[in-house]
């Protein structure tokens, strides 16, 4: 019998859930009810998931404190999920309406600054070292986050587009994948392989969701097909697509299509699934997803070590 | 020959102003560009130096600390600012172009993330107890604006106001005063009541600044005159002027048109002007400020507590 990657934490996810509903408490109800609108609708744990089971294997036993930096993680994701949305004018996210769609935007903005502040307080309980690696996160998230806007309409190079993904997805994954490990009281050598593990399986995950907005449906993603391609930015399968010269002259043309229609966006679909871009970013998307595996070497075995290796597996192995 | 109310801190208010220029640097110049533009464009620096002064009055001798959660204050404040002009539309900030309108919505909106995200590192390398007071200043900012966008376009009764005050203004001055004489290791007294000095001048300063929207002018606001009415939010001469049946009925019709005119917003404002609505509002200004003056009783004298008396007079004898 095939057993999920978080079978072995699920009491540890729960009590994340705990804590994120413990932190988001306000005499707002609606501060409270937007937070928890976004947080409940979907979403995979996949970083509080991290974060723990990097604690759990390199040998962490009490877990109180590492759910806490866990469901700060999970909040700090679910703030710039909400400001995303407002920034790329997105209506859907997981098949509901997005936050600013569904509460309006000034609420949704105020709510997003909310988590952040509620992160941060917990994230502020822990030392130094900590404190650095959630904010050097963070950091990473609002530069790529504008690096993002200047190449929207751009086909990025390679290197812009996965500096990008790094410090969007990765990065945040990885400093929640050190701290777990630095809790734990590892060994610097291995808060560096735990990191390495995190920022790996965040390249991967980005790679592949962006291989979905392409080969998934609509009703597999809770939002339309090719969304990215729609608003401009260029993802892997894109950028992998437009070094086909057959294929660029007209990609490009529709790319670069300020308004584009139904028909447009469906004709880019068929000329990119003619290419093997969508192939060659699984293989990259793998080759990511191997090297966190490969950063697992030596940690010793555990349900929590397996839970990690059945992760990377999942990552590159799923449809939504 | 009369001093300025920040006289005897100038040098820490030169190192607050390095604090936050460190603080603000990014792989990303845009980012930087934009905080240092809102942070450079004016700014009394009240909140920085009511912290800094109640901290030197307290006893404080080493102001490396204060230095950088005064910084930390004045960046929440300026992240509220970029959030809030997003929330409001509004285009003109102290004679400049809003940061949204300059840069851009998105480009704004994380460069707002990002300064509470800069903000939040310095507090976090902080004991709990400051850790804390931090983060409940920030949510009293969050958990006012909610209510004031729930009470746009309504008057609403005086206590709400005053507790939307309370909340976006007053809490966080009060929060950076108690902060100040915590870290100046003052008595339980002490500390209590430097945040009543910070929480009522606060209460003093956005009250004169309601005032001020209608009786200033657009060259010594640097923006139009009568914003928040043409909002549609009531402030407190808006609340008072409602008070007097006369001219409750014209007044109410206009504050409820949801497209104004210029003829309209300058018509009631020649209403406000006509009842006693402003004389009340300074009324008000000046029991707060007195409460703040209070507040100073028994402080030892030096030229830092006279500071802080002269911030007391100051704020309620403005024109901009």
């Amino acid at each position: 019998m095939s057993q999920g990657w978080d079978s072995s934490i699920k009491d540890e996810l729960q009590m994340v859930e705990q804590e994120i509903h413990r932190s988001i408490g306000s005499k707002q109800p609606i501060l409270t009810e937007i937070c928890d609108y976004v947080i409940s609708s979907g979403g995979k744990r996949m970083r509080p998931g991290v974060t723990i089971l990097s604690y759990l294997a390199s040998g962490g036993k009490e877990v109180g404190e590492v759910v806490k930096i866990a469901a700060a993680f999970e909040m700090i994701h679910s703030a710039t999920l909400i400001h995303d949305d407002i920034n790329d004018r997105s209506e859907m996210r997981r098949s509901h309406l997005s936050a600013y769609k569904k509460f309006g935007l000034q609420q949704a903005l105020v709510s997003g600054d909310f988590l952040f502040v509620k992160a941060f307080a917990i994230g502020g309980f822990f030392n130094e070292e900590i404190v650095n690696l959630v904010a050097e996160a963070c950091t990473a998230i609002a530069e790529s986050e504008i690096v993002q806007f200047e190449k929207e309409g751009e086909v990025a190079p390679l290197d812009v587009y996965l500096g990008i993904v790094e410090g969007k997805t990765a990065k945040p994954i990885m400093a929640g994948a050190r701290i777990g490990a630095y809790l734990a009281n590892a060994d610097p050598d291995r808060i560096h392989a735990m990191g390495e593990y995190g920022l790996n399986i965040g390249m991967a995950f980005q790679i592949v969701d962006d291989i979905l907005d392409i080969v998934g449906t609509e009703s597999s993603l809770g939002k339309p097909r090719m969304v990215d391609f729609f608003e401009g930015k260029a993802t892997l399968p894109m950028i992998y697509a437009m070094e086909d010269p057959q294929v660029v002259p007209r990609l490009s043309q529709l790319f670069h299509k300020k308004v584009k229609g139904e028909k447009d966006v469906e004709e880019a679909w068929a000329i990119i699934a003619r290419t093997d871009a969508v192939e060659r970013s699984k293989l990259k998307a793998n080759e990511y997803a191997e090297k966190a595996l490969a950063a697992l070497n030596g940690l010793p075995d555990s349900e929590h070590r397996l839970g990690l290796q059945r992760l990377a597996t999942k990552v590159v192995d799923r449809n939504y």
